[in-house]
């Protein structure tokens, strides 16, 4: 009978799920959409059914359910479990863990969406075979995962990994969304890459295919960027050496902090590839201390839209596998 | 009868030896001078026959001695306790542990100075209590050490904490010791401070209290720029606002990518106290992400030139727990 680790990545829009055994195989894989009406308190229930529906119609035992793995888009608090606000969900404090024990009934371990996407490029994707690695998410906002000796930092309150919030422009930068000037978010996220570009045409009196595009849709995203970069447009090389520049020097000064095995860069943006990866190890070696250059990997993510759920599935085995020592160690005592 | 540890802060210009229990209060602490001569080849069996010398005064027993720590001024392995290279002492590749094992018949733990001071402050200083904390020296250069967990992140390749070469001037930096340029070493250590001082008395036409200095001493430390600080001199000021936004705005990052419990601030320039940290506050505040702020104090190192040699002593008393408890497993082993 095989063991089922159930990974669970909530979303705004929807929600993945799916059985994965404790090699890391999909057993099954599933989406849900994510239900925000009435501040959000309909999506654990959902979750719970969707899980119990699944659990019928594939005649999984609930013996061989080993525990849940959630990765939520907001702050939680790793050790008990509690959210303390999702503004994507319309949660405000939500107690995740006990809500979903209390349906389910089977052990459950929540953490911050970046850091669990983080956890299973680690296990499954760009980072396996590694146990220290940073993971950033370059999506419409940007997420990060710190993960020294195979555990995730939290950090005291639970903000460690927020690469997004690292100020790399120092002045005159963009308003975030956090409050501050200046965080990378606004410039290498797809949102910021798409805010430069715009600029950049409203500027520029030379003709560009970026321009072209702006006239006719008045709308500039991440990947038009990329797509007039493979065109060959000017414009769209300077953006695309803007953003890895910034984008660079801020992973340069992670590498001369931590010096990890590989920097592993995932989200949407990421599908740009080498047209991305090439000019950000241009400028992270500029920028970052000469030990790092020649120890420290920067390398696309693997695992696309599935890191969630196997970054969820891994923390429910390394949890249940703690759980299991736990009682394992309390047997023992019991024979002693 | 009393377990010795033995902490070693091997400098380049004296040494610093102590004798510490395992509560971390000194028996003994003496200094030594570093012989740097013929590529720094007396350097260790110096070391060595200080202890033995000092061993002999003090009546102390072989079995009392439960091993060494020491810092060296350069990046070292770890797990080997091979030293790569100390340009200071003018060491190439050195067996630091081995040779110190072989002469002593004690353990031997070899780190870098800055993570063994890190380690120090965190034991029975300004970190005491946390197990999430980093470490800022603001000497001639800039060291750092990384605690996460209690323990130091060391790198891939040794160089975790390189905080010194962490890029805070985007453009128009100076050259760094170290090939790149803008690294905060050449703008808040002691000798970047002293290069920003002569740098500005030599471009302002105000009056200054500085300017006075320079012209009678033709040189100006950074000692100076908080003296006239004091005096309230507006040119010297300006320097520490930028010294504080340079070092703010790299430690708020720090902070946003690792929400560390503290961040301990060392080294002769954190001797101004309060003329450093309260603007340093200021530009941590305003740069790093919203929860950080909350979360992770800024302090002062408490245990000024004794931090190496007690975290030594800690590296020594860790790791002897560490071989007792293989020890005492294989005696359990041996019994059953």
């Amino acid at each position: 009978m095989t063991n089922v680790l159930i990974g669970v990545d909530l979303g705004g829009t929807s929600t993945k799920l799916a059985f994965i055994d404790e090699n890391g195989h999909f057993l099954n894989k599933w989406e849900i959409e994510t239900d925000k009406r009435d501040s959000g308190k309909y999506i654990l229930l959902n979750i719970v059914n969707s899980i119990s529906e699944k659990v019928k119609e594939l005649k999984i035992e609930r013996e061989q359910l080993i525990g849940i793995g959630i990765g939520v888009p907001g702050p939680v608090n790793f050790e008990t479990g509690l959210v303390y606000q999702c503004v994507n969900l319309g949660w405000g404090e939500t107690q995740v863990k006990e809500i979903l024990e209390k349906e389910t009934g089977i052990p459950v371990v929540v953490d911050n969406d970046a850091n669990v996407a983080a956890i299973g490029e680690m296990w499954k994707g760009a980072g396996k075979g590694t146990k220290n690695m940073i993971c950033v998410t370059l999506g419409t906002g940007i997420g990060g995962g710190v993960i020294m000796d195979g555990n995730i930092v939290h950090g005291v309150k639970g903000a460690g990994g927020e690469i997004g919030h690292i100020v790399s422009v120092m002045n005159d930068g963009f308003t975030c969304n956090c409050g501050k000037k200046g965080c990378l978010e606004t410039v290498a996220s797809a949102s910021g890459i798409s805010r430069l570009a715009i600029e950049a045409v409203r500027k520029t009196k030379r003709d560009s295919k970026l321009k072209e595009w702006y006239e006719k849709r008045n709308q500039l995203t991440a990947k038009d960027v990329f797509d007039a970069l493979h065109e060959g447009d000017q414009l769209a090389e300077e953006i695309v050496e803007n953003v890895t520049k910034y984008l660079g020097v801020a992973l340069a000064n992670i590498g001369s902090l931590l010096n990890p095995e590989k920097i592993v860069i995932g989200g949407g943006v990421s599908a740009a590839g080498n047209a991305l990866l090439a000019p950000l190890n241009h400028y992270f070696n500029q920028y970052t201390f000469s030990t790092v250059r020649i120890s420290t990997m920067l390398v696309l993510a693997t695992l696309g839209n599935d890191a969630g759920v196997i970054g969820g599935a891994y923390l429910a085995k390394t949890y249940g596998d703690h759980i299991r020592k736990i009682k394992h160690n309390s047997y023992i005592k019991e024979l002693t």
